[in-house]
């Protein structure tokens, strides 16, 4: 396993679904920022189960805990420690189908690569609770960011085939915080919602997009030929479980264009050098333009369903069938949004940190 | 700059595109395998403009060289240091454009980061001759895949919105290598040819889709949560100019799915675990499951066009136009086909290393 | 800062001396290992201040927790995060020179490197105290090198110009374990001991020289040209505070010989190759030869000493003396013996994987 | 094999004593540097064989050439590709003695370690050639460091047990460079000269060590716990062949020292914070303080000796007798003196540009 992201901004995850707690190191971040736990709650109450019906009924109290690299209410430049400690952890739910694979989790590459030996209750390491982590080192990555008014938001785009109306940046974050798929259509997140309750109750799940936006991110971050901006960014958003696809501005639409639609015009505002349109996402060359950084990730529909699946008993070797009883997210799309906000803005930390436009003490 | 890619099976990718030459060290490649330079030289050779429309008329021998890590045809354990030449390059191409950015390229980005001082001919270290550094490492990289099985190929899926008919690897391997495009559909290769054609008339460009497939791969490949397997082929992949998305398996059409349908149910095939059916692209939990990897990516049509654009000149701060000449490819997706397998290569192959699945020594 | 070292057996480490806790994540142990609390509190204990006159009087019951990465007894391949919480803190014993700067601590550097947010509380990240985190990870190691019977071992060859009698592995097993100052040679103890007391009380410290040796080490460890096994083990001890130098072998000694003297000749011992001497100390070319890994780190005396010095008030910007209370060890050597065996095996660990010498899962 | 050295200003190094050539890739040099060849030049030639008896008589013409990076005059943030082409290469002198492990060297262990696939011609990758590739890499560090003042200098302290006098940066720069042996202590050369005329008519050779000195280093290089500024130059030593130990300061002299003796007092020079003395070798808790950074390498005798020596025919597995015939240095120590610089001054401008006091693009 390889746990730590990030080669100047590094996070290193920790923790299992089952286990004691889920935490994170955070590594490089600068002497000198404000902090306090409540910056990190607040993220960590987005990511938790919301009200809807698209929502596991697991409730943690996810209450975050700084274990150093903190004083006085600033970072010190040392490593900084957090964790929430898990509390409602039921096994039961897990032992009756401790061997039988569960389609299209983890459990057999897991089971093949760790001999057996890896945490299988609820998923252990390759659980979506291990987002929290992401979460909690997000946090201080955006409250970093801030210092040069980078700014990051997400939001559901489309969730079982409907898709929202596109939206800025303002209205995005007007919107979607409020509304319980964190769509910033609220017709469109009511017909979602009813698609939602309808696959649960039918024993089924439902995937949707994602996109991120980074605005007032300065022109210049990035590594290229190698550490992109774009390609590190889909690397961070791909740790998300159920995340199977990334793309950035137009994306695969870009594919359909020729040449003289898809390209951005470039032309002055005042003395900033920017583009008429944002086909690229923001990134050019690997290296962002000073326009918003924009991508969207396909997540997969949830893969715990109730309906009954075929499989294979690997213990037994053997054809079984299974339904994967215990509290699941019918669609986790809203609750992987806060994960989206939070790779990107470690990632843009990371390199924010490399280009040198992040000072070594905040002051 | 970073220009190294891989923990354990690492390439590093240097010169320009109207340098000197173009080259790789490829470190970390067991000693023992056995290698010639024309193992590298049939890669290069499929990278290289071919016969269609669609393809540049600058014409570069590009025979590559073997500097290091290379004794008696066999490798050494050292570092690899392989490069081809520049010979055909005419600046005078790029002079008159130097201060106008061209839409689209890394132009600006690149003069923003590194203040004016970047190689500006013929892109310099932006330009998609890059790739000829990632084509001869993948080379080495497929050649030890080979020790254990693995295959890799790519192939044009769609160009200018018209799309293949699926294929698999056999029919993929049998039809893409001969057709000029890549492509094993050869109804659509033709189309996508007019279409090309056509392009290139009006001084416009075209995008396209390559999928890329990797079968025999090993169960096990993939270091969750931050180095999986698909994090780290996506990043490898956005190094290839013009990638714009990545998806693996069902990838964004998993977004629109129920889980019962995106689900792939485990079966027992003989002693071996396999899936009815592969949305996972064959990666679970950022894992390899033995099932073919199944990788998309978007390519945006070229950027260089002939047809005028509004740009800036950046030097006089002013607008401007600009009608890039050159030799250009209407269409790079077919050329993009090498690299995409050449990437695939480099990162399993450095996977590979990591779960010591290959050994130190090859015998 | 950067808090982590190990490519694939990687140790993060975190914690302050006066903070919450100390700790460590260890990313990349093999899943299977046997692990329970009571390997790791075995070198704890060791660790901790012992009868002797040379250790501090602060008294931490140290009693480790394992937060991830074990289950049932065994790793899980996931990261295992360890820690020790701090109790008996006491930040009155540095309010009042918290802006007098300690000659030979890190309080200038770090005041100017982290712009005055630093933990200085107790030296804060550059208290010997971390070093816990060290031996907690350096006790997994341990375990793991265990497994292909790497044995390590270190203790007191010299304190305060008195130098300890030469002994072999199995001599400093039985005594140097029992002996307060972690010395195999029980007159020079006695000497050092007197020495130390005396030091003690004039208000001064002393230093000395630790020796470590790993026998059983098999050939092939290190990946030269840049990650010797000798550059990265240097590294690692480098990082226990009050280390000025690293030698290995004959070290030193070497600079004053004759090739025809100091060249190990190689002789078979059965169809075993192996040298007559070991002035190598067990590396060649940076790689381990089979022979035993012998290093040697100079320990310098305790920064902190009673006795008056000569300093700056960083905050004044003015000359003022400096005495320094609070509970010091008055020469840590001893105390530093336990972290020597967990830096090397760590470094070990590392290589071992690396080079394909330590399976994916131990069964 | 991991040629690579760096994590901001890397260095990949690769070629073979007899191969074709040795060479370097320096990746992370900010864009703007005035860079010639001659630059690198000058470097070059004094690390080739002198006029002393010291040295070897293969005569290498070691013009380096600039392949990639380097743009009318002034590098373009792109990969440096550099490297000198090996003419001078003679077979014949290593056929005889293939097989017949040469005593210190890493024959014994590369040929387990790559099975038996390595270069054995000259050492391959394991010859003080490869040092070629340091010096031409650190040049281009040095170059870097000089604009924000930093001054490296190193020279030979002592050879056959003959020490040097002390002197000071200024002096040495005088004096070592006009010196045959690089020793800024004409008496002491000349009985080191002796010494060495002595052992080579004997088919011996000599060790020694060697005194790196940086200045003007800013407060602030090195990034605690793991990556400390004296670990990071301890790796970067040792990967100069025959290197054997390091020390800061006083070293292990400090060992042997009282608290009260060993610490350097803090004093205001100015508004600046200086120490009185230097045992600290100017690095305190891992980071530089300011003051000069001194270090000393031990440096063993010349493996390479006529005089007959006890060995292993590792073909054969067979006791056997070798003579190391060819063209070796009798003391190696003069030779390794543009190393020792070369290796601190890629140390130090990784950690300038990782603590940001240098600017992504040189004005």
């Amino acid at each position: 396993m390889h746990n730590s992201i990030g080669r100047l901004f590094t996070v290193t995850s920790f923790g299992e679904s089952h286990g004691r707690c889920v935490g994170a190191v955070i590594d490089g971040c600068p002497a000198g920022l404000p902090l306090d736990e409540a910056d990190i709650q607040k993220d960590l109450d987005r990511r938790r189960a919301g009200g809807s019906g698209a929502s596991t009924t697991r409730l943690e109290p996810d209450k975050v805990e700084v274990l150093s690299g903190v004083s006085d209410g600033f970072t010190t430049g040392a490593p900084i420690c957090l964790l929430v400690w898990n509390r409602d952890v039921s096994e039961a739910d897990y032992e009756s189908i401790r061997y039988r694979l569960r389609p299209g989790h983890a459990d057999f590459t897991a089971h093949v690569k760790y001999g057996g030996f890896s945490d299988w209750r609820g998923g252990g390491r390759f659980s979506g609770r291990i987002t929290a982590s992401f979460v909690m080192a997000g946090a201080i990555a955006r409250k970093l960011l801030g210092t040069i008014g980078v700014e990051i938001i997400a939001h559901t785009v489309e969730i079982g085939g409907i898709k929202a109306k596109p939206a800025g940046f303002d209205e995005v974050v007007k919107k979607a915080a409020a509304d319980p798929l964190r769509c910033a259509d609220p017709a469109a997140s009511k017909k979602m919602a009813a698609l939602i309750d309808k696959a649960g109750k039918e024993g089924d799940s439902l995937g949707g997009v994602i996109e991120g936006i980074a605005r007032h991110v300065p022109v210049g971050l990035g590594e290229p030929v190698f550490d992109n901006l774009d390609g590190d960014l889909a690397k961070a958003l791909l740790a998300i479980p159920a995340v199977k696809g990334v793309e950035f501005g137009a994306g695969f639409a870009a594919a359909r264009m020729k040449g003289s639609e898809n390209n951005d015009a470039f032309v002055l505002r005042g003395d900033r050098v920017v583009t008429v349109t944002n086909n690229a996402g923001g990134i050019l060359g690997g290296i962002s333009s000073g326009m918003p950084v924009v991508v969207r990730v396909a997540v997969k529909p949830t893969t715990s369903i109730a309906g009954e699946q075929a499989t294979v008993d690997i213990q037994k070797m053997a054809a079984a069938s299974i339904s994967v009883g215990g509290r699941h997210d019918v669609c986790i799309v809203p609750r992987a949004v806060p994960a989206v906000e939070a790779m990107m803005a470690v990632t843009l930390a990371d390199f924010a940190l490399r280009a040198g436009l992040l000072p070594g003490v905040i002051r």
